[in-house]
């Protein structure tokens, strides 16, 4: 299989945070840290880190706010197999004023999520972080609410900006494999030229996330996001085994992933935190929404699909 | 939407019969029965027609036995808007003794299962089958097994026979999006020439069977397998109502599908009946075998993965 040029990154601490207001134990992200690093993950992303002008963090754990220090108290010293990442979303992030230099700080990368409508403020934000010596990504989120013609004008401007790669992020889990090989093609077509790279950071509403990711990768997508069993907002992710099991070779392994999923994931599932397929949250997906009123759902055990598939439609 | 020519075929009863030992309550199959004509389903397989001489009626329900006094006993009045087949199974099944021609039953279709082996002796039952009047299909199971050649040789038998369509049957769960188009392609070259058409049926070991069976549609396959809600072997099958959801429109409805999970087959999951996605599957599909080994792990709780990966990576 060719495998020239991907990177995997795992996004379990920063997506799965969703759904656990991100509070996961020191000893469970090490776990994470050490398996990524033996299975060959590229990329690890520590979480977010939000402005706690706008977040108080007695609601969330450390993960939402990352600092350099906490990173580094849980990892020890960094590993040089595995580069680090942090999340930051526009308008969520003090980030001129909190983040340091690359030379000062164990971070590789600082993938920026954006809305469409935001992209000039996101070009801002990736422009200084850059500025700083980082590698940047730009996330595009809730790309099946986009039109051609937004994604398009979005890609030309970040084609000139330093950006690594931008993502196609499917946050709503809307996509079907064809609707990820069409958007895979658009954003080739124009930040190929641009020497930018695509990513796919997929959501399984209805249970497509797997698929889409491959479906992306065939088509030359290098970026591909996973976070171990699929822990992540809502219907979840892109298992990172799955994709792990499909790469399993010379560089990715799969074994220390099921590992973790034995000792630690299932564990963290049975002890009540939620997130996989539903048929909410293929409503959802279905009716190209944001999962809000699955998540409200799946709380209250709300099973009563054809009222919820009403209310979706009447949208 | 094109649905020119789709035919949705419930498999709940064949399929979601080998996790209960076909043992289903009669309300459940006439509620399954009504949502599925509600639904605009095309096609509802009544379980199997196993022999009774290699069977026992001790160990199954009569859904694993099926006879055209058992479909009529529930479903009361033969409805005109769904058309009603039973699977039978090469080797497993007294054909010549225990089909009445088409005119005294409420049947319509027999799906033919057979590995790629038994091509012969499944062309005889066909043949004969159809001489009764029935419609039949030929279901190829397991095919991610066989060589292009040998599904090439199968198709071009197939080809001069009576049947309808010809299924790629991913018993294994093993197939991926993109082999699951070149499957499609490969059995579309060789049988719509002889105005036969493509079947999927899909396993969701690795969680591509909605989209394989996607795939196979956009790609001209006529023939869509579905369980409420997943319900079969393992892992499980292509969900009704995702498909369901997909074609919603003129001629299906998922309403029906939607009240039927949440009334039937969510306390039917709940009362300890196993069937859908878990790791010890993915690593089955990955490896390309009989799901076995997983359903074995999934009855005990087995969750050493690493210990099954490294078992099924020497068979």
């Amino acid at each position: 299989m060719n495998i020239d040029g991907i990177k995997v990154v795992d996004a379990t601490l920063r997506d799965g945070g969703l759904v656990n207001d991100f509070f996961f134990d020191d000893d469970f992200v090490r776990a994470l840290y050490k398996a990524n690093i033996e299975a060959g993950v590229d990329y690890m992303e520590f979480g977010y880190r939000a402005s706690k002008k706008q977040f108080s963090t007695d609601d969330f754990g450390k993960w939402k706010f990352t600092s350099d220090e906490d990173v580094l108290k849980v990892i020890g010293e960094k590993d040089p197999r595995m580069k680090l990442s942090i999340m930051v979303d526009v308008g969520r992030t003090d980030y001129l004023e909190d983040i340091a230099p690359r030379s000062q700080s164990p971070i590789d990368l600082f993938r920026v999520a954006t809305y469409i409508e935001t992209i000039p403020e996101a070009i801002e934000m990736i422009n200084h972080i850059s500025s700083l010596g980082y590698e940047t990504t730009c996330n595009i989120m809730a790309i099946s609410k986009c039109t051609d013609e937004q994604i398009a004008d979005a890609l030309y401007k970040l084609a000139n900006t330093s950006v690594s790669a931008v993502y196609i992020v499917d946050s709503y889990g809307a996509l079907y494999p064809k609707q990820a090989r069409k958007l895979t093609r658009l954003y080739h077509k124009i930040l190929s030229p641009a020497g930018k790279e695509v990513g796919m950071h997929a959501h399984n509403n209805q249970q497509c996330a797997f698929a889409n990711t491959l479906e992306a990768k065939d088509l030359g997508a290098k970026w591909l996001d996973g976070t171990a069993f699929g822990m992540g907002r809502g219907a979840g992710n892109c298992h990172s085994e799955a994709l792990l099991a499909y790469l399993n070779g010379k560089k990715y392994h799969l074994d220390p992933l099921l590992k973790l999923v034995e000792e630690w994931m299932i564990p963290m599932k049975d002890s009540g935190i939620e997130w996989g397929y539903n048929t909410s949250y293929m409503l959802t997906g279905l009716t190209n929404q944001h999962p809000r009123t699955a998540i409200a759902a799946t709380k209250t055990k709300d099973m009563n699909y054809t009222e919820q598939f009403k209310f979706l439609s009447y949208q």
